[in-house]
């Protein structure tokens, strides 16, 4: 478990008496590329961390379209917050892309490690981050293009865009996958030029 | 203080004890309409309780447009996270569009008040809050018109929007002052056939 240690630290030095609480309250898994992680309706019983992947979220809006709202690629934790937080059904589905690596925690062993500071520490600055995150990519949404957003991908992770299908992608920017090729079309013509 | 005792008890149960630190904690401060609360590239130094009036947190960007990120509406914490939590230049401004009362409480104070039960679960439970709302927002950003999030705004929030000029209204939409005109036309025909 060096790599959630490693993650961890990241964050907030590692007290090593709560780094073995930590450890212990975790369990590896592996889920297959396409399998469903958690699919709407259902209560999303894990916080994991995920050392090797990506996960798609998303979810089917009322006219039967898959709409993906976020990637989550390794190393980093996910969860569908609202439904592991609060063990009501999720409004969203998750699922491996990839196949995927992950060390899960339990709500109540998650709660029982709110006591131990390094774990407390660790999670609410990692909050604050997604926070920061899901802060900045709303004002993209309001305020730039698809294209923009695209080309901004494609500086700050050019290799992720490769591992992506289109169709999730393009859905992910609010567009049609024929927008989107469009716009790859476009971006390789101009890098020509 | 009443008013935050039952703001933060509608998220945990506050301990006699605790409140007594939180309270102490805090002091009040009046903003008149139209005062920078924070201005771009300076530490935001507060956290602040609104407890009457709307802030309204804006960005200027590259093209010198002015565009409205959020609004924050009484009774609602607020603060410019990052700058806030780290003391670096903040990248967004907060204004008063109304007069604005708080409660105000120093980094410093917070992070005491970690140490006390009550003020950590409080702030770690607002935290998921905001979070959820501003990942339902970006979502809603991506994939629905500004027609479709202007009358959601309506139906939850019917007051809200004559409290709020319609160019801030406009940019937190994504659209010109001119098609929010069009759109609220459309809606005030549509209400009358």
């Amino acid at each position: 478990m060096e790599d959630l240690k490693k993650f961890i630290s990241a964050y907030t030095p590692v007290d090593e008496e709560d780094w073995g609480k930590i450890a212990a309250s975790f369990e590896e898994r592996t889920f297959s590329k396409g399998e469903a992680i958690l699919s709407e309706g259902d209560i999303c019983k894990y916080f994991y961390f995920l050392r090797q992947g990506i996960v798609r979220f998303f979810i089917v809006n009322s006219e039967g379209n898959d709409i993906t709202k976020f990637f989550t690629v390794a190393p980093y934790f996910f969860t569908s917050k609202i439904s592991f937080n609060k063990c009501i059904p999720a409004a969203e589905s998750i699922e491996a892309i990839e196949k995927c690596r992950v060390l899960q925690i339990t709500l109540e062993n998650s709660n029982k490690l709110m006591a131990v500071r390094t774990w407390n520490d660790f999670t609410r600055k990692l909050l604050h981050e997604i926070q920061d995150f899901t802060e900045k990519a709303l004002v993209e949404a309001r305020t730039e293009t698809a294209e923009e957003i695209y080309k901004k991908l494609m500086s700050q992770n050019p290799g992720l865009l490769n591992r992506i299908p289109v169709k999730y992608l393009a859905t992910y920017l609010g567009i049609a996958p024929q927008s989107l090729s469009r716009i790859r079309r476009k971006i390789a013509l101009d890098a020509k030029k």
